[in-house]
């Protein structure tokens, strides 16, 4: 069903002023952009996903129904399957990988579904998390492309307390003997298990772990078993500068980084006149539902959305079904609205 | 007006099975105990804390007065005061210190309290924190000895998530590059930076920093000043070893750990006979007060009382005159009443 393929985007201009060489953005399809050009969504990747993490939220009967849609998902740089520290020669390998925004992954996407695709509308951008931190960012950006935006556990700036907490896991992996300052010759494993031990008291939340969902739902009896069996290896699995390269993305998300707002987000919200609707979870303890009702009161025509459920940021990832039919109920309706 | 002293405790065994020797407790007081000895209260100190950290609570006028109380603040066991990895000749220096308990603490803090001055009756145990750790402990295994509890920003027992957050402080420490396994020759200010940055996120809430109260009360214009300014060096003025001894009695932190209770914890709530007003943090991510609601319930004579606060944890450190008002009112209030 899903394809996947490569654009080769050249030398590319990043917001910081560098420029990175022979770009390369990968995405991958599913189903078939209609005669009219009008059916195609944006969805693009989360922290540590790549385009198949994407996968359980799309198919016959969902929302993001392949057969009526035209869905684009393209890897977020930074996540190894893009330019990527892991993937990038000298001078920009490993440590040396500049700063990424949101913004230049938007601009990249919007380069790869116009020069690729053609296409002159889109009827939905939507996304988890860094995700999500897309969708606002392509809301703010192409006002006249972008028919609905659908962002779940996420923001249109990255918080001062989300700031922090990723502060918090990058210095844990970079004070890591094994580290190296990025230099590593093996994979920094003492490093990347800090790291990963770190995020896993912000990812669920207080409530979930009182509930003993690890457990009764994730099916690991023991706090160690969640994670050394079912938390640390997905860690493992990436490289410690990509992981790096992303959070370094996500800590400087900021749609009102921009000429055009310059610094103000009330007035970058307000650009965005998509069709909205903002989820954040209830319990999401990087993403608070607080954040999300300031900027919805700020955008043309937004509607706020609490998934209500105590599984904290992960309600986006697709584990908990209850959470997944909350979004795809959402995004149907959406999806059925004329804009 | 304080003075401290050291309880030579001997060789202690300890909840583990081993035997640590030439146990001391360091303690001070405020005030005199009474000809009828029933004025004597326990404020036991918090993580990182030593009973020159609880001096805010107590004064003239305030409930903690010792113009009307003899006021006993034991240091815990690990602070660097009283024995800890740093003082501890070997075989139980540095790294190699045993896990001590917050019913050893509670234990020699018993001792202290009956063999230095003869009490039978305390009229209040009270504590922040780790301190309030080591009030619920009093209540369960003195209900006879121990009037009224006032535990504040604590718990019973400590919950998965919480010890999941400790798990992430602790797991950036010792891989840290420096740590060298605990036995370092100078202190490891890269894994203590580590520990302190991931330790931020936590203390806080996420309001707090949407408030911008970092700006406005604590009077810090950059999260960078935070954290290097005001944050770090409270944590690079502890020894690593510390820090982490602090946070191993805190991880294990369960009043119902005792054959009497046999990990049964509304069994080992239900024992707490003392009037208890229970004071958790309306914003605290340790120990929010849905875990205090749980225990209150479970307890013979207990009333929740959540400070309405956006400080998190930090409601019960004095740091915020409103919370500190709300605390000592509580306070008050319980010394009145006659039980």
């Amino acid at each position: 069903m899903a394809e996947h393929a490569i654009f080769e985007a050249g030398d590319v201009p990043l917001q910081s002023g560098l420029v990175l060489p022979a770009v390369r953005v990968v995405y991958c399809t599913h189903g078939r952009l209609n005669a009219a050009r009008d059916n195609a969504i944006v969805y693009p990747t989360h922290y540590m996903g790549t385009h198949d993490s994407n996968a359980w939220a799309i198919g016959p009967g969902q929302a993001l129904d392949p057969e009526k849609y035209f869905i684009i998902i393209p890897d977020m740089l930074g996540n190894g399957v893009s330019s990527s520290p892991s993937n990038t020669p000298a001078p920009f390998d490993g440590p040396r990988f500049p700063l990424v925004t949101v913004r230049d992954n938007v601009l990249l996407q919007h380069r790869l579904v116009t020069e690729i695709f053609g296409l002159t509308t889109l009827a939905l951008v939507t996304g988890h998390s860094m995700g999500a931190l897309q969708t606002f960012q392509w809301g703010a950006l192409f006002p006249d492309m972008v028919q609905r935006i659908a962002p779940f556990c996420g923001a249109a700036r990255v918080s001062r307390h989300n700031w922090l907490f990723l502060e918090g896991c990058k210095s844990a992996l970079i004070a890591a003997g094994d580290f190296a300052g990025g230099d590593y010759t093996a994979p920094p494993v003492a490093g990347i298990r800090a790291f990963a031990r770190v995020y896993a008291g912000w990812a669920w939340s207080q409530t979930f772990f009182r509930q003993q969902l690890d457990r009764e739902r994730l099916g690991l009896p023991s706090m160690e078993d969640f994670l050394n069996w079912a938390w640390e290896p997905a860690f493992q699995a990436c490289d410690a500068n990509n992981l790096l390269a992303m959070l370094a993305t996500w800590q400087a998300a900021d749609i009102s980084a921009d000429p055009r707002f310059d610094g103000d987000l009330a007035k970058a919200l307000a650009a965005i006149s998509a069709r909205a609707v903002v989820m954040p979870c209830r319990s999401d303890q990087y993403f608070p539902p607080e954040d999300s009702e300031i900027e919805v009161a700020h955008m043309q025509n937004a509607e706020l959305r609490v998934i209500p459920s105590v599984w904290g940021h992960m309600a986006g990832g697709g584990l908990n079904p209850e959470d997944a039919m909350f979004i795809n109920a959402a995004l149907l309706a959406l999806l059925a609205e004329t804009v």
